[in-house]
């Protein structure tokens, strides 16, 4: 963090004291507990994953903190970094200094990649939300799993990398300087959403650029996992992929003609408004290029069901997921299904292959827990005084890790930074438990847990 | 219903003319197809239930489309009715010939107790949201299921009178008319909420009256099987019933605190207003006795939750019903202790017996059907310029078969006569299919069935 601070002088001190304090911390908490792990059971991934982001929100907040927010703005603002949701409670971000906005890209990016190891390394063995789909075959449980899974990261870090870079060249080709250019491409690959400017996108005015990032959300948003298959053995077939793809073009085509035919807007440029900010929300990144909530109630109510969708499992994306939407409609086809032969036993199908009973559970369990969750957030914020719109909204974009929610308050020309403290505590508990796909979380709120694990 | 017009001249035209109108049609149908049908099968009873209550509803509108209501609104207002939804567009109600009022309690009263034999005879067969739960051992499959039904369904339709009758006594003890109680008491113990008064059960300032009302909603909404077997055979355990009555202390308790020491007010009156409130939401009844839509965010937010809920199946109840909720909630313990121990085989127990894989499956595939269509429901509101409040909640109390919303339009001192009728019908279709748990209604949608039915 030292050399950022050289890089940005007017918060060098904030950023030297931030990495004293932490680095602190760390090693005095290393040196308390060097001993080796002796047994490392199942159990302990959840303690490791849980605490991760806890960690790294409370030390991503350090020098925000230090720099000028509130303790529950800069953790706010830290655990919205690096769940990539990218709600933010600043404001006059055009003349902020670099280095604070450089962090909360950074954090965005930290944050994105991270989700994606967890995606691949720890839900699936940890079977959290029909995760352990994605657990390697049979024989390859245990320590070879986890070695497997390590590889399988690795590969996802220089994917990550790439793309990183190629979208900084992109915005620099399109007229953002370089600290612009990768201050987005930071967040925008890790479907972040933090910008450089209180007008968001939207401060870039240009059709190539808009385009640019339409098309690298998208990217952030696919399984990296295809991409390493689609690198090592041209396997491009994926479901996840095409029905993301194709819910893209459904949902944007609809979008672009009602909101040609009732407000006569210019068909190009509304597609191209349209389609930045459906993507924007789905993929759970949280730019705008406008004030979509302006275009009426329809487009609201849209936008408001589309922040529960979310982009594909193995990416940097929060909300339900491509994969859960997939096996869910499965199973309605199924029960449908079931209706004309009784005694028939059906199966899901999902790449092809059947799909276990407890990944179908664990999906259907991950829906109403989702469910719940936002139910019990909206009550919750309610309490803070919040209306019902700003309330519901702002817990399902806190759960889904979207960014911003709908209404006055909190829509895509608003920000949090109204809201009371306990409210945006709430929501930095939605957000936590949201990234980590609710189980995680919640099985360490039970007794049995601690139980077992002492 | 000739009877009924010589009771109240005032309308007596309007009830002669629609049973002569539904008279004729229904006899020139049955003249038509008066041939015997040979092959009745189980597809053949989605048709049956499906039609019947499109059947009463547009039967049901006639009376009130003569009377003065326009088409789409008497339309609106007999499929609120038969649903026992009670969402109404009338106003001036305290001043309405009582020939109209009745009728409406009637379609109240028909469709409450239609709906718990739809729930004992048809759901079960035809394995609706996991209803299968309740078909009887499997030995009587068939024929014999059916005939055991029909003996169930009787002595259901003998409790639902008693039960009509005690409460239309204790009304008169009370203090109301001959007149109110009727009407009232037709409308409480089917759950349904249509009034005699614009100030629903609230016209009436009596504390008696209103705790009545609270205990015989409640016992509209808990499984009438439980009575039957209560009345055999003294099985008093249900976990329904005991869930549903912890719920509703639990939610009670904590609104009554909340609101007694945030605006001061009176403990006992506070308690009355929160346990009428909450158990005519819960119970899917729909009266109100105050607009607790202005007691604030949080109320607002627990009771746009709680229009979620519903009663226990079996009832008059609709909303995802206690069952149900008893049944994710163990899966979500089931999904916790799966941490534990990966390798174990669960399953979730329901009145001590294990549930079947296919009943748990149908029962998150409901809460699943039951979200996306309240979600697209909201969507659709928003084309007729709803707002996101009125949209969601309208969508939600719809298909919950509730009543009243919130916000300012169709909130508890609102009603449904400002809406578009796009906007009505679709509320309609949406009373339609929360009433016969979705499933029923999807399937007369599909093109298998109609190949398989034809």
């Amino acid at each position: 963090m030292a050399f950022l601070a050289a890089l940005f002088p007017a918060t060098r001190e904030v950023f030297l004291l931030s990495a004293l304090l932490t680095g602190l911390v760390g090693g005095l908490v290393a040196l308390a507990v060097s001993h080796r792990v002796t047994d490392f059971r199942g159990l302990h991934t959840f303690l490791l994953t849980g605490s991760i982001w806890i960690t790294g929100a409370t030390a991503g907040a350090v020098p925000l903190w230090l720099w000028q927010l509130s303790p529950t703005d800069a953790f706010f603002e830290a655990m919205s970094g690096i769940t990539t949701t990218g709600s933010t409670v600043m404001s006059g971000l055009d003349t902020t200094a670099p280095g604070i906005l450089l962090w909360r890209g950074i954090l965005q990016w930290l944050g994105g990649i991270g989700f994606i190891v967890t995606g691949i390394a720890f839900l699936p063995i940890l079977r959290v939300g029909g995760m352990q789909l994605f657990r390697t075959e049979s024989s390859e449980r245990g320590e070879k799993e986890m070695a497997s899974a390590a590889r399988f990261a690795g590969a996802t870090v220089w994917i990550y990398m790439a793309l990183t870079i190629l979208c900084t060249a992109v915005y620099m080709a399109g007229g953002m300087t370089v600290f612009e250019a990768v201050a987005h491409a930071l967040t925008t690959v890790s479907t972040g959403g933090y910008s450089t400017s209180d007008a968001s996108f939207g401060h870039f005015d240009s059709a190539f650029l808009q385009w640019s990032g339409t098309l690298f959300m998208i990217a952030g948003a696919l399984p990296f996992a295809w991409y390493i298959k689609g690198l090592n053995r041209r396997v491009f077939r994926s479901e996840q992929v095409q029905s993301i793809v194709v819910f893209f073009v459904v949902t944007i085509t609809i979008l672009t003609l009602w909101r040609g035919l009732t407000a006569n807007t210019p068909l190009l440029e509304t597609l191209r408004l349209v389609a930045f900010n459906v993507v924007s929300v789905v993929t759970t990144t949280g730019y705008a290029t406008t004030d979509y909530t302006t275009w009426g109630p329809f487009a609201v109510a849209v936008f408001f069901v589309l922040t529960a969708v979310g982009g594909c499992t193995g990416s940097t994306s929060g909300g339900a997921k491509t994969m859960r939407w997939i096996i869910l409609f499965r199973m309605i086809r199924i029960q449908l299904r079931m209706i004309h032969s009784p005694s028939g036993v059906f199966r899901a199908r999902y790449e092809g292959r059947p799909v276990e009973p407890d990944v179908v559970s664990g999906v259907m369990t991950f829906f109403f827990f989702y469910v719940i969750t936002v139910g019990f957030l909206a009550i919750a914020l309610g309490l803070y005084g919040l209306d019902l719109e700003t309330s519901i909204s702002g817990a399902l974009t806190a759960v889904a890790n979207v960014g911003p929610g709908v209404g006055d308050t909190i829509g895509p020309a608003g920000n949090f930074a109204s809201l009371p403290d306990g409210a945006k505590l709430l929501l930095c508990f939605g957000m936590y438990v949201g990234r980590l796909e609710m189980l995680t979380v919640y099985v360490l709120l039970t007794a049995a847990f601690w139980r077992e694990v002492a």
